[in-house]
């Protein structure tokens, strides 16, 4: 046996969302070139900002001599600077830069930060349907387990104390020691903006029951509906809990190739722990360089968001009509690039097997690829995540094309 | 408590040189603007090709939307064809780009490789003086023990079957499993290009003792004096033993900031775990991009690794004259941007504690960093490592630094 114990591990199948991705990525639908091609509507990637983004971009590239050499490696210190001066103008709260640590992805950031707070075995708490990537961030290296939180679908999927209350107990009879809670908020998949009293209770919670709290707030300026969005970091500084926060360029900044996450934390000896694993997940100097460029133009940024939420907005306009159109129910989004959907009723039975028949007929035969619940740990079966930050056209054929297929 | 058991083993000192390189970095040496500033000749960084590679990555910059979006965590397909290629040319064999992971630096690399082939307390040789950060990369995060095997002084350092035979008894005194043998060709600290006949020793020594073969070629384009470079790739390829090499950005193309390490192996089931752990160690798609780019133009990397050998070589001789005017003895080196020198006459006992007393005295008296021989696991005190890849000027004052502190 040359791989060791934990090598043996890592071998199997990949994520199911990250093979289809790829499936899809292979014969991409286009409207003049490929008309046959697949249309992935199952990856959480904003398409609909570039025209605005690009430019910026190629404008900031130009690299100096000392963008090529080692920086700090959790982060230049004017990287860190520049993202502090962000979030602290966007969330309403006042961020040091010596308590961030940067790294390549969010993923990476939940990695490092459930291994510092938890041995293996132990427990994090995740209302569900959950964003995936957890379940791959918790367990492949650091062997730390999710608790779902059941959320009920005959209560709207609503975040009660009740539904945490039940994983405690939960957890209790799988002998898991649970360490923390995990919030995404605004949520994937969901597409929610949580409550100031559905988020209050959640710190109550954390503190009833000891709990580190980790707010990923990944999606915090992509609220489209003029919702209130409330941070954790807000409301944990208020109460006194100590919190930490995940936050990266993926989805507001619709940046998810250039790989940057961010932690913040309150507690020294965590980001201390966590700084000290950075050294494997580094950012490049001069990706920091061009990132923190683009922050301190303020006023291109602050731009740049209002027209994300804007055409976020119109996309979201687009699919509910498509959406009402095709007789299909959803949860109304606020914020984020997805919707979840209600297909139940084109389950054959009402089972995750079904479920997955559903979905396999929709990427075969359809060639629409949108996420499956299970995935996300949804309760019930028959909901899928659709992602609609696609240009104009995408999603309308992409429905025609999933009730086609389901009618045939 | 809030930190885990392994979280816990993360707080506490810094690594000394990343220490060392960051107390230079607040204060650096420069020849009009900051006369009395730290002279850093600790981090094995290439500051000589600037001026040529500079203009070239700017060409190269331009942004589309795609080097945006995720690509394949492990290297994008374009990025592992270049690089298979360029691989192929210089190291005299054939590289599938299929055999190929790519993640954020090297260290990440070989964190991860040590990972899936070894479990915690599992140990793996290294021919000693070694790189300090293989302490750092094979203990944080894998718990995998490095096993020194003593070059003797005496015998000019030379990788001998007997150093590495009485490791082994070493690691077996210790109830240490060992794994695998850690190469690093051409060496750093020695700057040594091995000879063909020290390589087949090692791979012989491998099959005998079943030990898995790790390749460190990080310096395999910076030889400078015409000293012939063998591939380890080459010969375990011709005797038909697994291979796992490591190979990055940061040396032959003296991008350390860039963040970009490879792994080529030979054995599927050890590719596969390492790219699942890719995952969250991944790299820019742009970056990626630019530096597919910059491999492409074969013209320009050949005349870009030609130049800097030249420079590298230039750099020495300046070196090299100061050295023997100061009349301090060295090991001559063929490669690296690194001179190994012996101090042992200037401690005041022949102990650790008196090397570090006199690296004490360089870094605060005469502002000059260079690395104490304990943090490579030298059998004996007196040596440092000197690294002279600096600008015409800095190496000369440094010296000169050096002499007048010690004659104090």
């Amino acid at each position: 046996m040359i791989l060791s114990k934990r090598g043996s591990k890592l071998v199997g199948e990949p994520q199911p969302l990250v093979q289809a991705h790829f499936k899809c990525a292979k014969d991409p639908f286009h409207p003049v070139d490929n008309e046959d091609g697949y249309i992935n509507l199952g990856t959480a990637e904003n398409h609909l900002m570039f025209d605005v983004l690009g430019g910026k971009l190629n404008q900031l590239q130009g690299i100096e001599e000392h963008h090529t050499h080692y920086d700090v490696l959790y982060g230049s210190e004017s990287f860190r600077n520049a993202l502090a001066s962000f979030m602290s103008r966007k969330l309403n709260v006042s961020i040091e830069a010596d308590k961030l640590a940067i790294a390549s992805g969010s993923s990476a950031i939940i990695d490092m930060l459930v291994s510092v707070l938890c041995d293996a075995e132990d427990g994090i708490i995740i209302p569900s349907p959950y964003y995936p990537g957890f379940d791959h961030d918790l367990k492949v290296r650091s062997s730390v387990e999710p608790v779902p939180a059941y959320l009920d679908v005959k209560d709207e999927f609503k975040l009660t104390k009740d539904v945490l209350q039940e994983a405690v107990i939960n957890a209790s009879k799988r002998d898991i020691k649970v360490k923390a809670l995990i919030i995404t908020s605004p949520n994937n998949p969901l597409g929610r903006v949580y409550t100031r009293e559905e988020l209050e209770m959640c710190i109550a919670f954390c503190k009833e029951h000891k709990l580190e709290l980790i707010a990923d707030e990944l999606y915090a300026c992509s609220v489209f509906d003029g919702s209130e969005f409330v941070s954790l970091l807000e409301l944990a500084s208020k109460s006194g809990l100590q919190i930490h926060h995940v936050y990266g360029f993926a989805k507001d900044f619709t940046l998810s190739g250039f790989k940057v996450g961010c932690l913040y934390s309150t507690r020294e000896e965590v980001l201390e722990a966590v700084r000290e694993l950075t050294y494997f997940s580094p950012v490049s100097t001069h990706t920091q360089h061009v990132l923190s460029e683009l922050l301190n133009d303020e006023t291109f940024v602050d731009s740049f968001i209002s027209t994300n939420q804007q055409r976020l907005n119109n996309a979201w306009s687009r699919t509910k009509q498509a959406l009402d159109n095709a007789d299909i129910p959803y949860v109304e989004p606020s914020a984020g690039f997805f919707v979840w959907i209600d297909l139940s009723k084109y389950l054959k039975k009402k089972s995750f097997d079904s479920e997955m028949d559903l979905y396999n007929k929709l990427v075969d035969d359809a060639k629409v690829n949108i996420s499956p619940g299970k995935v996300f740990h949804c309760e019930v079966p028959g909901w899928f995540r659709v992602c609609y930050a696609r240009p104009e056209g995408y999603i309308e054929l992409a429905i025609n094309r999933i009730l086609d297929s389901i009618k045939k």
